[in-house]
């Protein structure tokens, strides 16, 4: 992988990362698709609505088709039939979100399947052969997430095992990478303490990651105290390299990440809004079950040229998911994730013309109406 | 519309339906878009994977939207989006098979809405006026279906009043058809009776419907019984519109009803077998959730070239069903559909070069293996 800083607008980034399979114009949103699949959605649609690279979640995917299926198929490329990048998380995060059961020390975790209980064993390196296996183009390290709130002591314990995990990670990495051109990145903790989160960056810059993600953010803490840390820890990070916020967030936390310097987002909230029937639109949330939209003609969003829009009104959208059609979940994901792109469009071009801060203000104000 | 009976191999027909919105190839097979949607469908998949026709139901359209909705969309096409034909039945078949409490005389039918209970009247008029508000192509008569098994006094007493609405039905048609180029089919009923259906055959030839369909068959009797029916009413009816047998079927049904002249089929066999990972090939129906499948990387029927079969594994179909995934159902149906439309075209094919015959017997045979 290669990244191209093209240029700043105050702290906002305008980039690009350069993979065979493909090239990611930055800050970019990137579609979760957890099993192989980013939910209702085939590979030629995400390409159709400008898609460049998605998320797949390594935990889900180690346990539901498993290794051994995902390695007959020659990697997850070409089991879902997806040729541009892919990137994968370690299953870090699942594992605190989704086990019961978990037992944890700084040679490994083990936790129990959701699916069927069986016991399962996760290290740095294992992470990291998984990963390979599913032919991730943007591995992630195997980390702790910090859970919230946590004292700092917690949150520097956590960290500390974390350091020790990123560093057997990228080794891992390095000895099974041959000649491809993927990519390895460290994930900043240290919970809401600045101080521990620069400890942290310093340490992680000693290692030789293509990129850098900013970890335990996004679990719950209010957004100024998440801006908070981001504020301190952007101006430190190396401009040389991509930042990617995990599992951010909203339309409006999106942009002000990107004013602090944030690269890279991914978040279920576009495809699993949509399929609450909770639609994103210039003007805020649009709810389509409502009733008010029973009789309602217009497109979801006029401003909006997707399938979605140019072809189907909110009654018909509305009638769909008061009949629980499938299509409403397809025309209502199709809509959000095109919305949550065009975004990202919007702002590199804003970026590009220096008028980022303008846009980010027109942006919020028309959207909080 | 015009019907263009092209050529007749044995008892097999090739024509084509003409309408403004486009051509109909017969014999022909109908996906069914109760709600206004083919089930987990876009209207664009359907045109990529040659559907020329679609089935609308009038009595889930009549309680949900409704005709008002219907009406400000200015009908079904707009509303789902759809350019090409619509046939609508016209509410019968489903007030016996879906609701619980129902009255029914000579004037009309009484019966409880199973969205909230309330009490909704049909009459010929009412159905016909519903018909035009969705904008249907191909409208149907409302009749009684006769239910399987029935005596021949029940057959006669229900065929008896289907004939009266029939009546009604088409009148109602030629009042507000406007200039259009819809059609009007009757149907014939007399439960599986030879000589009523004849009866009822003649009855209704003396009305000047666009087409006849063949209704109460696909209710649950035994093949034969149904194939002994159609044998003895094929020959006697016009050659000159065409023949629509409600409701069948699977591969084999439709095969052995081409071959004594049936032009048009509808059926959920495609579609609700594909939500259920029931998968038509050419070597018979293929269980996808079942374990065999685990690590099969054969594409669902090597034989066929739809999206689906193009794109994907089986292992991965079975994936997506195990993880119940909505692109699992998707490119299930979008297999199904396919199968089922190309399955007509290779019908056609052969009746145009005189070896129906021929294509049946291998068919069947290669489909019973």
């Amino acid at each position: 992988m290669k990244f191209r800083l093209i240029k700043s607008d105050k702290s906002a980034r305008l980039g690009e990362l350069h993979f065979d399979k493909g090239i990611i114009h930055t800050p970019v949103f990137m579609p979760v698709g957890t099993y192989g699949t980013v939910k209702t959605m085939t590979p030629n649609e995400l390409t159709d609505i400008g898609a460049e690279i998605i998320l797949a979640n390594t935990y889900h995917l180690m346990i539901r088709p498993g290794k051994e299926i995902l390695s007959a198929h020659g990697g997850l490329h070409r089991m879902m039939s997806w040729q541009k990048p892919i990137l994968t998380d370690s299953g870090g995060y699942q594992i605190w979100s989704l086990s019961k059961k978990r037992k944890i020390n700084d040679e490994y975790v083990e936790f129990d399947s959701p699916v069927n209980g069986d016991l399962i064993r996760l290290t740095p390196e294992i992470a990291m052969e998984i990963q390979k296996v599913i032919g991730s183009d943007i591995q992630m390290v195997l980390d702790e997430c910090t859970h919230y709130p946590a004292t700092k002591e917690e949150a520097s314990l956590s960290m500390k095992r974390s350091e020790k995990w990123a560093l057997r990670s990228h080794e891992s990495f390095l000895k099974q990478k041959g000649d491809d051109d993927s990519a390895c990145f460290g994930i900043i903790q240290g919970g809401m303490y600045p101080d521990l989160r620069l400890e942290n960056l310093e340490y992680l810059s000693s290692i030789d990651f293509d990129g850098l993600a900013i970890g335990g953010l996004s679990v719950g803490e209010p957004i100024d105290e998440r801006m908070m840390v981001l504020e301190s820890l952007m101006p430190k990070m190396s401009e040389n390299i991509p930042r990617y916020l995990m599992g951010l967030g909203t339309p409006i936390d999106i942009i002000k990440a990107v004013s602090v310097g944030v690269d890279m987002f991914d978040c279920v909230i576009p495809t699993r809004h949509a399929r609450n029937g909770q639609i994103y639109t210039h003007s805020g949330v649009l709810k389509i079950k409502n009733s008010r939209y029973i009789n309602d003609l217009e497109p979801l969003d006029a401003a909006c040229g997707c399938y979605t829009c140019s072809n189907f009104t909110r009654s018909y959208l509305r009638h769909l998911f008061n009949c629980n059609e499938i299509l409403g979940l397809r025309l209502a994901t199709i809509h959000n994730l095109s919305f949550y792109i065009k975004l990202m469009d919007d702002i590199r071009k804003s970026i590009q013309s220096d008028t980022f801060e303008k846009f980010a203000k027109n942006f919020i104000q028309s959207y909080q109406q």
